[in-house]
């Protein structure tokens, strides 16, 4: 496997606890803009998981992909990436 | 207030649900780019609760604030607001 | 106008003169990486000068159109902005 | 070469003359938001420039730098290209 799994999990489970604090938000009918700035900690917070994800899809799966043939699909998987990655 | 509160709520219930699915995706050991593209998808539903949010924010508190004269509170916030949704 | 004419202009120009440097790198076939840092970095220098353009917009157009009455259209106008800005 | 020298050299003189049309539109006082809806095109065709050069380095540049060894080389710089192109 590509990645630290306990720790991606715990990355994974304080977003979890961000997104609930922002409900709570919501339903305290908070200021948009202070729920807004929440909501870009998260999308920062969700960068950062990713940045480790691919990290670790880079110096282990891509290689191997390569070194066993499979050209295309890591090519592919990676411009999509890529592509994804700017919405 | 300017926003639905029910609907906002649900959306974000909806990414909370999302984010456990992606957390139980890393303990079984899911291969990173199936991952990625859940988080991808998660950025994308955030990236429409804060539209949504927004459009709330500009039709209703901006035009208030200005009227109220807090121009400089409004523009700063708006600032803001752009800069950190491009991180 | 809500905007520093003549330091935009400045702004653009040394835009314009990466872009031709970038065109130069490209004819002589440089390496795909290092061409792709150098739009990396003409993307920051357009971030910046749009950040510029928005706080003269914020604090001078949207002001005096609220002020107006030009409610929809302000909050039409920064809306797409914002949804603009994200692609 | 892992690009179309020809073709992405025709992209790049297409943006500077959009670069200069932007100049033009400063220099006439054009509306502020007129012109961001402009470098936000600008930044549009960039994004499909990037897009067409990853694509080349993906299928030609990376698999041979992997088949040469130069892992670490690909994984870093391939990392560094995700977190670039999201600022």
């Amino acid at each position: 496997m590509a990645y630290e799994k306990a720790e991606l999990v715990k990355r994974l489970a304080s977003i979890e606890g961000h997104i609930r604090g922002i409900q709570k938000m919501v339903e305290d009918e908070t200021y948009c803009v202070d729920v807004l700035k929440q909501t870009f900690a998260v999308q920062r917070a969700l960068n950062k998981f990713e940045g480790e994800l691919l990290r670790g899809h880079l110096s282990t799966c891509v290689p191997n992909g390569f070194k066993d043939g499979r050209n295309d699909q890591m090519a592919k998987e990676l411009a999509d990436i890529f592509e994804l990655s700017k919405r």
